[in-house]
């Protein structure tokens, strides 16, 4: 009976000590496995206020260069125009479909000789499906069919979130309207 | 002695690999404990320049809709609004306490039905209590009690900080003055 | 032979259960060891639209208290400017150098007293040597000779990283041109 405990003994100090080996590395250098713990996707859409639509307008303009005004977006491919947000986030890519947050933030034109962006900005949500937020900074070089952008955090059912989010333009009609299909890969849950 | 000797390494065997298993899965999906490794409480005070406070103004609107001005905050909400500010932090909700470091960075009034925000922003610290910075980012929908923004980055005594911020209005005099309070509570220490 | 066999068991298991201690510990307050797991070097050049350099600028104002303009940085150290950038970045400090990436995003003058920013951009690179995008975020109390801003995520190459970024101001030409060395350093690669 004594050789077949020690040998458990032995085995299982090996299985213990590989899986230390792995993540308790002084440097903490090891490679980590780039699965989801978490994976949503969503839609928001964007009305930007261009003079005549206040009422639906979702978004603004409050930035602009010296040569842009704030109720057309300047041209040189915006450069310079900064668009303060709070867009209907739904599950499909129906702008009636009832909202379940909402997209709140801002974006900057940030290129001349081509589109492309900047984003800070957060997903609000507080249903019964989702309470909390996710926070999301980054270069959304947006004539790119998919984009990635940072998951930087999170709180309540996303508390200490991080991640990527793959950003594609849905569709848009002229310079009012775009919506954003996100679909966010969350790789740190709490 | 033998089967006392054993039973110890058993145990001990059991200790280890539980929160191995806890914390080396392969995939990084394990459930972490969340209480904070530090936590720290502050004020800051917020006085917004209206064209007369050059003096003691410690915040300005930079950044407006068309319907806006950047001497008073915009109607609807002040909704577009952008704001940047330099204010003391303080460990007491007093103005007038000896500031401990300055709040740095960025608001953005994001929303026309109620007031909202979009935060980004920085505690400095240059004393002999605290150097180094902690970096902030997040929605603040300001007429929740409390609200939790994302810490997102620290650097010297908060070098690689995350953690999460509980704000609450603690005061506010008409639309130049407000203090809010900060729970800084840190959930990776390095 | 039983005598040793135990004890190489009861060694191994001092070892695993140290280093398991350090780093699973149930409540995560471990010390991590602060060695970059990747250290890169950049500088950035950024023009600033001056209202006779639109060709070759490569940021302009875009907001600006109420007693500034958008073609030259506000008085009292440029409280309130909001500046968007599109710059180039180079391995060394030769602004004719060819460019391995942009820099894109925005910084804020947000103190009266002295020269202090807060920064929000991403590195974007996509070349044969780097693809993907780090996410940056932080206060630049540009006095100082180094200041540390928070790598806050990344994309591609750089896939989740965090970390902390080092600037110094490498040269300036009045208030129009300036040149940031970035030297990265990462601390969470995946």
């Amino acid at each position: 009976m004594e050789q077949p405990t020690k040998l458990v003994f032995f085995f299982l100090l090996v299985i213990t000590c590989s899986s230390c080996g792995a993540d308790a590395s002084p440097k903490q250098h090891y490679k980590r496995v780039r699965e989801p713990c978490k994976r949503l996707v969503f839609y928001f859409h964007d009305i930007i206020y261009n003079g005549e639509n206040a009422k639906n307008a979702t978004s603004a303009i409050v930035g602009t260069p010296a040569w842009g005004n704030r109720t057309i977006l300047a041209g040189q491919n915006h450069f310079g125009d900064v668009v303060v947000f709070d867009d209907p986030i739904t599950l499909d890519n129906n702008l009636h479909s009832p909202p379940v947050g909402r997209a709140q933030g801002f974006y900057i034109y940030d290129k001349k000789e081509v589109f492309t962006a900047w984003l800070g900005f957060s997903f609000a949500f507080n249903s019964t499906q989702h309470k909390g937020s996710i926070n999301f900074a980054g270069a959304d070089p947006l004539m790119n069919k998919t984009r990635d952008i940072s998951v930087i955090g999170g709180t309540g059912d996303f508390f200490m979130t991080r991640g990527v989010a793959t950003l594609s333009t849905d569709a848009f009609e002229g310079e009012v309207y775009f919506r954003l299909r996100v679909d966010v890969k969350l790789f740190e849950c709490w």
